[in-house]
């Protein structure tokens, strides 16, 4: 689940969103179908996700550049899942999309 | 827990962890005091933070500047935290500076 670094440069689209409790299985499903999909775009790099009980979550998802993010955004069914989000499934979301200065990792046992 | 947008320029620290299971209460102790000191520094905007049962963590916190995560980085009791972190408390982490490029938030109601 945690990413380690990446070649720079890249970018992440921060997505923090507090779910309501309606429609559990659908959403899991389209979460699920939007996961598989974006890992088959151009400059997908790579995805960290939580959500904790009270249904508040945090993915984010790293990418090559901006164009990669823009083209992900306008995808055709991207675009129906951000409509049913809107509709549906959130209460509130904010997308941060970030370009990514500096970056360190650190692995248990191998640094000294 | 879902921050709103930030007036730009403005910047994310994404760190996420996977910690190890020992020295929970510890763990849990400095990682308040740490969430209370950060909130103190100049520059803080606020977090963002989750963690799975698994240990697997994300938490991001917004500054307004590079200077103020530096400084913020560079605090002695922060150090300390930071090297019992590596000592003790997380198997493998990644820590990703980032400027904020574009941002938009979504509230149920408040949008047409």
């Amino acid at each position: 689940m945690i990413l380690s670094t990446f070649k720079k440069p890249y970018y992440a689209v921060i997505f923090s969103s507090s779910r309501s409790v309606a429609h559990e299985e659908d959403y899991e499903k389209m979460a699920e179908r939007m996961l598989e999909l974006s890992r088959q775009q151009n400059g997908f790099l790579g995805v960290e996700s939580l959500r904790n009980s009270d249904g508040v979550g945090i993915t984010i998802s790293y990418w090559d550049s901006e164009e990669s993010i823009q083209k992900w955004k306008s995808h055709s069914e991207h675009l129906i899942a951000q409509e049913l989000g809107r509709s549906q499934w959130y209460d509130s979301f904010t997308i941060r999309i970030c370009k990514i200065e500096r970056d360190y990792d650190y692995q248990k046992g191998a640094h000294v």
